[in-house]
């Protein structure tokens, strides 16, 4: 590990919890170069939803290199890039009456954000973009200043702007209505808050430490944005591709974003690429405004292709998932319930979920005993005060059922212990 | 097609030049999906240095795959990973006593952008960035910040701030001394810009018009950077993996920049990758300071560590880039001095090439020619003004003179007919 | 009149309500250059607190004049303004316990905020102030990033950055408890705030409609800032120089603010001075790191001693406007009473006050009625529903009385005739 | 003196160099509290271009005081203003056939420069104003962002953006062509300079270092911006009201810049007052988009009223200046030949002059030993290298021959001593 601590910077840090160096992969599993297994609960922060190495997906990436196919074609046409298109027409826009335009902004998640903030600027020529708290968009300049957490804001080194933080679902007293505060702001023309462009939003906040938006927040807020002319964008990076069950976690509130970003789990096989969506009169970009080297990663549409495929024909995936997360769920509480002197207690949606602790420091005790016990979780929220769970959605229920054995147990050995704050 | 009109956004743009639908490649030729071959002198705008589909990497990426080893591991460590990091120190660091850190700050070059320019102003405090006409970085608001296309820059819906463009070596009038103006501001308390942290150049600007800096003009910006204790950021994500010979660029100039972006060709295959390296004492950020899902595309570390296995463990692949380099100056300059009443001249280093045409819209022409005989070619520069050459490294010598004839023909039959402007 | 439509820009505005020549002025009465009379219940927006052309002041205006004493004088030192800063040390601040450095900043109060918040950022090492809906704090660029009219702010030109909006007291529906969101903000890490220099605030907003901040939300303000080491700006320039009884309009808080702005009144003949006041400790100013041509305008230091010296030595004047304030509030409740169908009720405090009218358009039209009947009054509020009353402190019972005689008939006019929106 | 040093902020500045207290002044003289006399070659900055205490404009300001008119009217209309649009339409606008609108933008020259920088921005709908190196146009965040000064710029406690910077005339080797660098940016539609709203300009760089432009270089520049179609904004603050002869210092080049800015001897008294005048097609103001509450300075009307009819009926006055300075400038090169040792040359245009010396802290010196002698003169430039002379227009010859007489004895005397860098 030594080559590591000599010429990596010091920025990593999974590897800090993690102090393995990982090998090999199969489904839910993941195993260290001396072949110890560990069952992932994290799921490369939810891009691996069809699990590490999926078969089907393997066998159709080994096809496309073994012929030669064409890897990078940047934005040029490719066989690989239209059967992308097609299938993710006819499997997922199209049942879902999403009259969409597809942009490949690149191949993060970021540039999917980038993006659609530059459209919504560009289409309506305001510049202002509303975030929620805790809400979490990437490292980038224009990602960041709609990012909540201080730390990675600080990294910006130049102030960031152009945004306004708004709270999101549930973040205050319980009592105050939804959107009283930015209602007021965009009726008001004395507020100090310039027209905006857009809201960006996540259903769930998976950083910010599994927050979940109610399906009636959610409709309110579309319905905000419609009567002030405001551009919803759903960030869906984390919670898109099925993470909450429906491919796109805003199904469920019924509402339709004027734009989606999508990555993480998009290509299937956790190789990167990366999607920006958005309704067909918003595509006023001209022709290479916005560009990138990698927006044509072929394999990933390839791997890509076959998740959709093979997943999302009819929805029993995402039914299974929903289950599953029902599964978890009664698990959390019964967890939580078991440690309400520490203030513990569930959260989440679909195959989101985490257990959030009031004493500090319990939540990376709690991920620190589960690695010790043969199982990644990471934390998230903005003090690290919840266990966070993104197992892959291929996960069966007796993986399940053994990872939350561990994490019950787990969470007994970190409570045993004072923890420093 | 039809799908990709109907369901891609407007922002495509190498399509429209290229109205076919690529399937295969191999080596320096693609081909379409009926099978029409095209000499590939662009080769994914430098991505992809050691050729499409490079059979030695993609052995290795198949062994990978069929092995199933870890292909997503965020910033955990992997053996592929340290694989990487090994060689990447053994061969290309240590030789040229280069003691860097390396940040995998995600997928692409705008991430790599990001990080350096987020690390200059966190290390120095400070937040303006000198940037050079005609400089491209990235389309993220960062890079584009520093980034010079106005058309591009125009797409970010907010103002461009911190950043302050200079003159690019031989920009003006060939009498000024150079860094006269820049001296000056530096110099002078009074000159109204604010003590920038870092100054961010491309060796040569391949987006840009394929604008070569001299040794001399690279050797003093160093110096000056030094005199006026500002960071001295090299942009190689196009130059870099020996584009121009050396594996860095900059390394004929004999400077050391404080920071180094790569991409592009550093994952040797065209999958997504990309590099930020910086000198041991500013390593300054936090753990998780700088994040991003896709900062450990461990098939790109494979392929990655095999071509620099392959290529840079000596100095025979830097040798024939050169000798190749010289080839193609050769018949360009032929090309160019036959159309002189065009305002045809050749320009730049190593197999970064092109010839800039006076006439408006004869470059896009050429390119257009060119491609009708079988032959993949860009423009670049601000106005279109340059036909650019960047065929794979490996090209063969009968290749690129096959190239070569073509781009003569298509020189010939585009200055014939009256270009509109 | 056809010289100010030929010659000034449309950027006037108080003269499209008022469309006389206005050439004398004495107490509470200016007169047009027909030799009408009209009392005037605006007092050049808090400017004229002393009334027009104070004898008293006058006299010491004069002499000062007739001695050819040195008119302008930067900010070298000169016996108008060590007279000024001797008598505002021993009658306001020793008397009050407030250990404030004085800056005499330019002669407008935007540059007393400009200068404080300049101050604040550079003392904290900070960039965002926190604002508050309906701040009105100058039209220079830093004062109008904390003024919330929309209006305004969009004649900036450019994006306003580096502020914060928040509700002021008793902005939303009455029972969402103080500081909620504010507090929220500044304790969560992950909020997406950062963490802010100073608040600026006023304590009634004469501008955004006569808003009174209650004693209570100023102390839980000021508490705040305490908590989380905020600098607490007062912006007292209309509400300061006894507007509101007390010399500071946030005396009755029991407050004390890191800085406070003062201009309008402070020069107490209505010429350009003001006044920038903070804590010992914050004079981190380098000598002229601020500064400007007008801050030593001495016939404003004379008659603003002369002000000082004549109304502030004791207390009766402060509990003179207390209790012509009270008067006018009775007038006023019973008035809005008058009127509930139209939504009318009474605001303010000390001698600052105003009718808010839910209807639209009729704080304007009531305005209107009363200069057809002699008496000037301005709207105030984003949308203009506030008619306000800013009269001199020194308009005698008799005057107020009259003065509100004829606002209860111009109401009962206004309301007649139906008003456009 | 103790009260000053006890309740006055750090940042005062010209009392440091000047340690008594002024009390009576008149003509060219300054008095000190014990009588002594001080020869004033500094004039309030240009704030007194008829002298301390004028006797026909005194007596028009006791006539205004004295019959209780009007002295603070907001924007309303009133005698002393139309008084004052009429003379300025008559002797100034309409003899030199410049059809501009008049804004009274607020009391100081900060006001006017923000209100020109906003309306450029406004009507062009663009960001980025062209400033000047060692520029100075104010300390409001507007103006502060195009002035050059390091240390001033500092103070913003944020980054000042939307500007660019450019080499005033004579700023680099001499060789290089007036606005090869200008031009190439805005020709170059990849140069990074985002295309400007305006350029800000003065003619004569005062605080810089009196730095002159010739007329050659403006109307260059004038043309440019014509081709380019930039606003030429014109600050003639320092160097407007006949400071360098003409009534505005661009006259001599024959150039109509699109907006003006004046102040400082406006209003002829040296009490604030500040002019921003424009093109007719550009007032696009709304009523009331910029305001403030020092916009109808009532006695600085008449003042300035009396100044235009006593001195500028016809070209008497503007002759005597041009004639004072050449024989100042006369003087200033014998006094610079004498100490070419020390790198000493005169500069300056009409009655703005200076010496600047090579020698580090040279200037102040003399200053300070003039000072000795009873003269008051202040420094200029970054590094304070200038001795800078600004009398009063009004300086008899005999005055003026007196406090040269001084200079050149205070630079021998300074000289004979070694400086501190």
């Amino acid at each position: 590990m030594e080559i590591f601590e000599r010429l990596e910077s010091e920025v990593r840090s999974y590897c800090r919890g993690w102090p393995v160096v990982f090998n090999e992969a199969r489904g839910s599993y993941i195993y260290d170069e001396a072949g110890s297994p560990y069952l992932d609960f994290f799921a490369g922060a939810g891009s691996l939803n069809y699990g590490h190495n999926n078969p089907e997906l393997k066998s159709k990436l080994l096809d496309y290199i073994l012929g030669d196919s064409v890897v990078h074609s940047l934005d040029a046409y490719s066989v690989a890039k239209r059967d992308f298109l097609q299938i993710f027409g006819e499997v997922i826009l199209e049942p879902r009456g999403l009259d969409y335009k597809v942009q490949f902004p690149g191949p993060a998640g970021n540039n999917a954000v980038e993006a659609a903030l530059k459209l919504a600027r560009k289409y309506t020529g305001r510049e202002t973009v509303i975030s929620f708290t805790n809400g979490f968009h990437g490292m980038t300049l224009g990602a960041l200043a709609v990012t909540g957490n201080s730390m990675k804001r600080g990294g910006a080194g130049v102030p960031l702007n152009h945004a306004a933080t708004m709270p999101f679902d549930n973040y205050m007293d319980g009592q105050t209505p939804d959107f009283l505060w930015l209602r007021s702001l965009l009726e008001d023309s004395g507020s100090g808050l310039d027209k905006p462009a857009a809201v960006i939003v996540e259903t769930v906040q998976g950083e910010g430490g599994i927050n979940v938006a109610s399906a009636e927040w959610l409709r309110g807020l579309a319905d905000l944005c419609k009567e002030y002319d405001l551009l919803l964008i759903v960030d869906d990076i984390q919670m898109g591709c099925g993470r909450t069950g429906p491919f796109f976690s805003f199904e469920e509130a019924g509402i339709v974003p004027d734009i989606v970003t999508l990555s993480k789990s998009i290509g299937g096989y956790g190789m990167p690429m990366a999607l920006t969506l958005f309704k067909r009169e918003l595509d006023v970009w001209e022709p290479g405004e916005h560009n990138g080297t990698f927006r044509g990663p072929n394999p990933a549409f390839v791997t890509g292709t076959a998740a959709l495929d093979k997943y999302w024909r009819d929805d029993r995936f995402q039914k299974e998932t929903v289950a599953k997360g029902e599964l978890v769920e009664a698990r959390l509480k019964a967890i939580a319930e078991e440690h309400a002197e520490v203030g513990a207690h569930a959260r989440g949606r679909g195959l989101a979920r985490g257990i959030a602790f009031e004493q500090p420091g319990l939540a990376k005790a709690v991920c620190r005993e589960a690695f010790d016990r043969g199982l990644l979780m990471e934390t998230s929220g903005p003090e690290d005060e919840v266990a966070k769970l993104l197992p892959a959605l291929t996960t069966t229920e007796e993986e399940l059922e053994r990872g939350l054995d561990i994490l019950a147990e787990a969470t007994r050995a970190a409570v045993k212990v004072p923890q420093p704050a």
